[in-house]
């Protein structure tokens, strides 16, 4: 599998650090709380004396940049000081003093998210599990790892192959994110149709409450009704609740046989019948469904040469992978079911990867798009989802409301494309909308329009990215009053100063 | 699969009610709360009210009897009212006037808990779900199913199967139990190894809080990032925070090939061996691993003729399900595996039902033994989790520490057999202790002993079966008193009044 480093990102960005906009510029909806302390002389030698000489960032703006800015430079904060603790009772020692003091806090991972969640809004404090990396344990006959919370994704799953198991999770950024910021954002990716979400895998977590307080919920045990599974709490929290230290997690067998199928269809109709059958035909060994258009395909040739595409073009393309105990079985079922989607007509072409690298380059066509769109003037970026029939209606709703809006489909348009691909499987549209610059009307035009739609059609306005301080103004989209009210009385039960990423997933209190 | 329906019980046992003892007799530490007000002729006005004339019991004992009481007959309470709502706005008409009057309530699914989680243990009003029955949709593109809380898990799964889908998890009292009820205690049960807990596959729950707020999320998507995952307090909660009134559930597609063997073998230690290889073998066909002693076996045999078993007895069973797409290449997969089991000498005798009914056999041996140990005079009861490896050892360990303790092995001892029975790739162990009759001397034997030998091995006290009446005071043994105190906080958050299943799981507040 290909690998995607976001940290790639910062080289051709950090030159023009100077140009990028303060979030604060761009949504200027958003005001300091009057009743967070601003950092003192005083607070920072506190700091040093619990992190050392090298666990702190402190005034070098070079140095800071990266952690006050998203990989996109789409969101970017003012904070003077990053802190690295090394182990869980110095994360404890932070936040107890952060919370007496009203020091509010960012809590960071490998900073990969999509939303604005893990960079700082104003002054915050951000605080980087990147020291905390180490293994824990591993138990071989069940496969329960437990690592520390800054553990990198990929160094996490390397390590498992040699032991042969895996992480349940995959995703474009695994070079760079961390485990414990993949389950404070519930990440999803590529692995969750077959594996299933973090609220399943993640047998145990220790959390950090605001305070400072340890809540050391380590459990190793794939089964436990002892109370309350207060752990689930924090997965999907973006670190508004707690600091995840530490992580339980159940890892499956490392498959013997994987393979990559890569299909060309005429419709988003055909798109469900070669899922629906793949849910019969490939059954237990599918491991992958995923989805893109023409107009993504074509954004990627703009910018990069594929090495992996059919001869004709078609309106879409599914890539199509199988995970699997037995390489004569598997083949046998993919070949039966690739068959059966040709003879029938559902699919116009299809090509089979025949090596590791043909596996590699098929895959890095479909994990190529986020890159590809990063290289456009201008994106809307959104990860929706709803019922897999609609996730097309949606994206050609969109095309013709932009174009009714005078937007896009002529020449001198501020918009140039809108290009969808995503997770079939899991119900998960990736729709970005490129264009030559930001401009409000464009803005206007597609939101909250295209947030109605999709509360219209019971979907989410997040499938998995999170709200951050991107989308958490449209949360009554997908959530009900009485739900939003349960979330602001569980933050304040947890976060009663409201330190933790302040501005983030609920904004007002 | 074979039906072994918990309702069984109560046709032998109704009888003798008048011989149940009260759980207030026998386990005298508890106390009615003084705050709780007692039933008044209102007050049953009022609830008939909302439900209507077919809608309630009052004042009857024997027809309240069978709720008032577990199908164990271990657990019985004094409830002279049960509710029968027949939507979740009478399920919020009633708790809300119970809160504001400060009635208790228990929340009752099925009533096939172990203990004595949905039965009153004083003068609780008790909440029936079973008139809320009905299937509110199907999506049979995504295999996502809504459905009011009190379905019995059978009745879905039977409905699924016409569809070509199943239920995610599958446990012997299926033919009883409601699936609010399921969700409720988190239930494991037979296919979690193969499909994960309720945290992975529930999307979405409507719950009725304990002042009459209904909390709708009942979302049907399988990724939803919009912030935090409330629904998650409530699966395992035991009613106590809340009451479940509808379920959206993620249900797998239906195998078109089932396979069961049965293996005999000489040590634990073989049963590792064979399990770890089923992992690597059987992989993503394995759905069920399950293994249980002789002394299992014998108990099985002298309450019920089993109608599957080899000539020679062995130390160890291990029962093994396949469910795969292809029948061909599972029976390849499994034939191969059991080869290798016989040649490695891992297995000493081993049979693969050919057909429909030696599947059941096979399954009905397995499913027995609880009810062949509930044909006991008494029999202590214990579900625990810990690493696989430790397992037996803790039998062991129990059998010596009775023999020493004076009460096991001699002709006149009160315990007559420690049988060991569960779910290996769970590292669940369902221990049981028959004895001739409870006595005081044993129980301070095993208890806190074998929680203490748990904790030790960081296991839980309760894997599955949940706290109910009958572990809420060892809940210390499995969680930290910072975990205790932060479910004390949710509990009040959410409950204020205390009125939702008193005296479980959390006793003191």
């Amino acid at each position: 599998m290909p690998l995607i480093q976001a940290t790639r990102y910062y080289a051709n960005t950090t030159k023009n650090q100077k140009t990028v906009e303060y979030t604060v510029d761009k949504f200027p909806g958003y005001v300091r709380h009057d009743h967070f302390k601003k950092l003192s002389k005083e607070d920072v030698e506190f700091f040093k004396s619990v992190v050392g000489d090298n666990g702190y960032i402190y005034n070098n703006e070079d140095d800071l940049f990266p952690f006050n800015t998203d990989w996109m430079n789409k969101f970017r904060g003012k904070s003077q000081l990053v802190l690295k603790p090394k182990t869980t009772q110095q994360v404890s020692d932070i936040l107890k003093y952060c919370n007496e003091q009203k020091l509010a806090v960012v809590p960071q991972g490998g900073n990969t998210g999509l939303v604005g969640g893990s960079v700082p809004v104003f002054d915050e404090i951000v605080l980087s599990l990147q020291a905390m990396n180490k293994i824990r344990g591993f138990d071989s006959v069940s496969g329960i790892l437990t690592a520390d919370a800054g553990c990198v994704l990929e160094v996490l799953d390397n390590w498992l192959a040699e032991k042969g198991y895996m992480m349940p999770l995959d995703l474009g950024a695994k070079g760079s994110c961390h485990i414990g910021g993949n389950i404070a954002t519930n990440a999803g990716g590529l692995r969750l149709l077959r594996y299933g979400s973090l609220h399943g895998t993640v047998l145990g977590l220790e959390v950090v409450l605001a305070d400072g307080t340890v809540l050391d919920n380590m459990s190793t045990l794939r089964k436990d009704n002892t109370g309350y599974d207060l752990k689930q709490l924090f997965i999907g929290s973006e670190g508004t609740i707690g600091v995840i230290t530490g992580v339980s997690i159940l890892t499956p067998h490392r498959s013997k046989a994987v393979n990559v199928a890569m299909l060309g269809l005429n419709s988003f109709e055909d798109v469900q019948k070669a899922f629906k059958q793949s849910r019969s035909e490939l059954s237990e060994i599918l491991s992958a469904f995923e989805f893109w258009d023409i107009n993504a395909l074509q954004m990627f040739k703009k910018h990069a040469t594929p090495k992996a595409v059919m001869e004709q073009e078609y309106p879409f393309y599914v890539l199509i992978e199988t995970s699997g105990s037995n390489k004569d079985h598997d083949d046998e079922k993919l070949t039966n079911y690739l068959e059966k989607m040709m003879t029938d007509g559902v699919a116009q072409d299809g090509v089979v990867a025949q090596d590791e690298t043909q596996i590699r380059s098929l895959w890095s066509l479909r994990e190529g798009f986020t890159e590809a769109m990063g290289k456009e003037p201008a994106v809307y970026k959104y990860d929706i989802s709803m019922p897999v029939n609609k996730i097309y209606e949606c994206v050609q709703d969109m095309r013709q409301h932009l174009k009714d809006g005078g937007v896009y489909g002529q020449e001198d348009s501020p918009v140039t494309d809108v290009v969808a691909y995503g997770h079939v499987g899991d119900g998960n549209l990736h729709l970005n909308i490129a264009a030559k610059r930001l401009d409000p009307k464009t803005s206007s035009l597609i939101e909250p329009y295209l947030f109605e739609w999709v509360a219209k059609h019971q979907g989410s306005i997040s499938a998995e990215h999170g709200l951050g301080v991107a989308k958490n103004e449209f949360l009554g989209y997908s959530k009900s009053p009485v739900m939003i009210q349960l979330m602001k009385t569980t933050k304040n039960m947890l976060d009663p100063n409201h330190i933790l990423n302040p501005y983030k997933v609920i904004s007002n209190f």
